[in-house]
């Protein structure tokens, strides 16, 4: 690295922090921006100080929200019957972009780790315990990887949902659509065949 | 995209406007910047918004410098009277870290390319020549990539200063053809600037 500019050399390695940016990615970055117009610098700067200062949680659903209620639970056109509980905002957003899916989500902020030191305290498992206790929440679906730390957090808030009202599903687990069998992975391939569906020509 | 946050949206599309990085790729680092501590997101941007703000370039070389002329200039230790020619800072870095040159560089800015408006004026050229001319110079170093538009440049000079006393010699080809010197390796670049060659206009 040049030794001949400190701010530069502040710059690459404040950047290279990010994960996926080596010092390389970060310099040539760093002057891809003092190339280009300052007021670029200025924007990006700007976007993620206000965003790291601004940002709030949804008090419900704990997704990533501009206000203290998420747009999506807010929202009277989706189902509040249906909570779509997800790992993290990430899948949310999968889940999301399917347009599949008009209930509403609960996120857990990861999952039951032991080796990582998560247990279920540090999850919005409570949260979600209560959000069912409540009343409204007829189902909820499972959309979480399936790992063992995702079948553990599945089995984890089952049993804390055992006493009440409400039925829990997972996502369906099978060969991917487009895949090829001879690809598909032994567990999956014979879980798909464990629990195949009655075939429907309508379907 | 999610629509749940502005804050979130144009943090994304801010860093997305950055090369080589895709809204998707926008998207993780700006989650990994949530779920770390804030001073990290301060620390990048006061880095960046410092580094466009208060740069210099060097008066001498027009290397990027914290103070008007950069510390390769003043070193009393390298030799006034090599200078490397290079194209932009990158490859000034490149040729510094094979620590196999010690003498002083210039900055051009960019090579002579028609095709992209940018014509010697636009290039520290002039300053080129008004420093040999200074007569401390006694040899200049074309370190600059092997392209057509390279060659070009390294041509234009070479008639600038044809009626000085100094010599010309360029980095042997020990680089390949229309690669770009931030690319080779160490090795490579350290040799040919080593076994350089005499320049002559009619090669």
């Amino acid at each position: 690295m040049i030794q001949n500019s400190k701010l530069l050399t502040e710059a690459v390695d404040a950047l290279a922090t990010l994960p996926s940016i080596g010092k390389k990615s970060a310099l040539r970055l760093v002057l891809h921006l003092l190339k280009e117009d300052k007021s670029k610098a200025h924007r990006i700067s700007n976007a993620i100080i206000n965003l790291v200062d601004n940002i709030k949680y949804c008090g419900k659903c704990h997704c990533i929200s501009d206000n203290d209620i998420c747009d999506i639970c807010q929202s009277m056109s989706r189902d509040e019957g249906i909570v779509c509980v997800v790992e993290n905002i990430r899948d949310m957003m999968a889940v999301e972009e399917t347009n599949q899916f008009r209930g509403k989500y609960h996120v857990l902020g990861g999952v039951i780790s032991p080796i990582e030191g998560i247990g279920p305290n540090q999850l919005n498992i409570e949260s979600l315990v209560n959000r069912v206790k409540g009343g409204s929440v007829k189902e909820l679906i499972m959309a979480i990887s399936p790992t063992i730390e995702g079948e553990t957090t599945i089995y984890y808030i089952s049993k804390q949902l055992e006493d009440l009202p409400i039925s829990i599903s997972t996502i369906a687990r099978g060969v991917s659509f487009g895949g090829d069998l001879e690809y598909a992975d032994e567990l999956t391939l014979g879980r798909s065949i464990v629990s195949r569906v009655a075939y429907s020509s309508t379907s």
